[in-house]
């Protein structure tokens, strides 16, 4: 007789731009996928409810009612519902405790869904902030491992900081948003030509940056300079100001987590995919420093995660 | 009897812009003054001519024709002709030998203008260049003064290093494009609600960044959590950024510049006028170091200095 797996969860991650959603069977495999453009920002006030039933519809009508969690954006203030921030650290079982439930229509019903909070973090009296985020470390990390650095690319990527099961850190840096912007609105757009990538371009601003012992604020202008004096030619400037913006990232990060007490570095992996995520495989290979890649959908095993510590499944 | 004194010199500041000129006595006083909106991106190639015609035929009817000098962008490719770039360090002399001289129609006319070239300077293997900085500093400077820095504010500020009479070194920071596009087309710009100066947000940014151990790509979306979490005020959150990226500006050329041997640090000035350069003097007294102001208009004495190096005065 053969097995049918039975579902058991629906995981969402409802973002800025995207809704993904994965069916679940208990042991957290993947059933089924849907995504759609259909991140908050192109929702008005009223559509969350629509946008839900439009996409989960086919599989409430398959498997019956089903519990539904969701972790980003959806959660922020210009989400569904605003799910508070919980303080860091932390762990998953103290953000199941604060999970926040949009109700059915009719009073008796479960809830529709229930929306991870994000996390923050205060150093030195400035708050940092994260929304889907601590979901994707949460089901990558090891719940009893030493410490680690998760490296999530995107545009405003984030370092986590990681031991025994909890968040005990973390860092965003503005790369992605401060190199499209540079791009296309600024000086530094007007030589670029294409966009493809260039890996010499990109190899030599991100070992300029890796190497400099200047700041950021003062190589940016190279990226002008070294194509008006064709030392990186206009098919390769968009790559080098790329290099140049993701070695300071790296730089930064490291003089950051290192000025710690221990003396080993935590070991570093990076969450993601693409090509973004390609950029930054090569960029810790430019400085030496060993980076794994999280396999399978780490989303999906936080949000079994957090389902199963509130009890939802 | 009264003194009339008689016109030497047209002097020009023609940048990207706007185009400014001066009419100098031989003491290099200012006898009279011109501005126009027709800076080098607002002209088209063959207007040139017609913006210096229009606009100085007033002088030279009155006074019959005089030499006219000029630097900023009109000697970039992008201007009416190119002056090559003259390698750091040099001093007035060496940039009056490279002149670049406009021809005039008639064979046996004296040339239309002559341009200031631009210097560059390298540092590692990467390029720097400015137009227009030069002259003003050789204007300011003292002849036989000690190592100096002047700074000049802008949309791409310029620290230059001076010692007897000559530009030793420099390096461009991309402080002030970077503020606008940031707070024009990033996120950071979402939260911030007019365009008054806010003392009190921008010293927390400043000192924030020069405090602050860590580098400013990951302290940039710090000006989007600390309006998040009310620590500073809608009204004052572009005051937030702007003293945020003018603090990294300043603690990355303090410590550019005093790793140099001698331990004492050079002094400090400012040229320039404006809400900016008011921004820079209260950064500088954040950082608790002493910035003089440079009176006077030292682009004139800058030119003036190199039409009698050059000979055409």
């Amino acid at each position: 007789m053969k097995h049918h797996p039975k579902p058991c969860l629906i995981g969402l991650d409802w973002g800025t731009s995207s809704f993904r959603g994965w069916l679940l069977d208990k042991e957290g495999r993947i059933m089924e996928t849907v995504r759609a453009d259909l991140g908050i920002l192109k929702i008005s006030d009223e559509g969350f409810s629509d946008v839900y039933h439009n996409q989960l519809n086919p599989w409430i009508e398959d498997h019956g009612k089903l519990p539904v969690i969701a972790s980003g954006m959806i959660g922020s203030r210009q989400g569904w519902l605003e799910a508070p921030y919980v303080a860091c650290p932390s762990g998953p079982e103290e953000l199941a405790e604060q999970l926040a439930y949009v109700p059915a229509e009719g009073m008796d019903q479960p809830p529709l869904l229930a929306i991870v909070p994000g996390m923050n973090h205060w150093n030195d009296g400035v708050p940092d902030v994260m929304r889907g985020e601590e979901t994707q470390v949460f089901g990558a990390m090891d719940e009893e491992g030493q410490r680690e650095i998760y490296i999530l690319p995107g545009t405003h990527s984030k370092w986590v900081v990681t031991q025994e099961g909890r968040i005990e850190d973390f860092v965003t840096f503005m790369s992605g948003e401060l190199f499209s912007v540079l791009k296309e609105h600024s000086i530094l757009g007007r030589l670029m030509k294409g966009d493809e990538d260039h890996q010499e371009s990109f190899d030599r601003g991100c070992s300029q940056a890796l190497e400099s012992p200047f700041g950021l604020l003062s190589q940016l202008f190279s990226a002008r300079t070294m194509g008006l004096f064709q030392q990186v030619e206009e098919e390769g400037i968009h790559s080098f100001l790329s290099g140049l913006i993701l070695g300071s990232e790296l730089k930064e990060a490291f003089s950051r987590f290192s000025s710690r007490k221990e003396k080993e570095f935590p070991s570093l992996k990076l969450i993601g995919e693409g090509r973004l995520v390609e950029s930054y495989q090569r960029a810790f290979q430019l400085a030496g420093h060993d980076c794994e890649m999280v396999s399978g959908t780490p989303t999906t095993v936080g949000l079994m995660k957090m389902a199963r510590f509130a009890s939802i499944i």
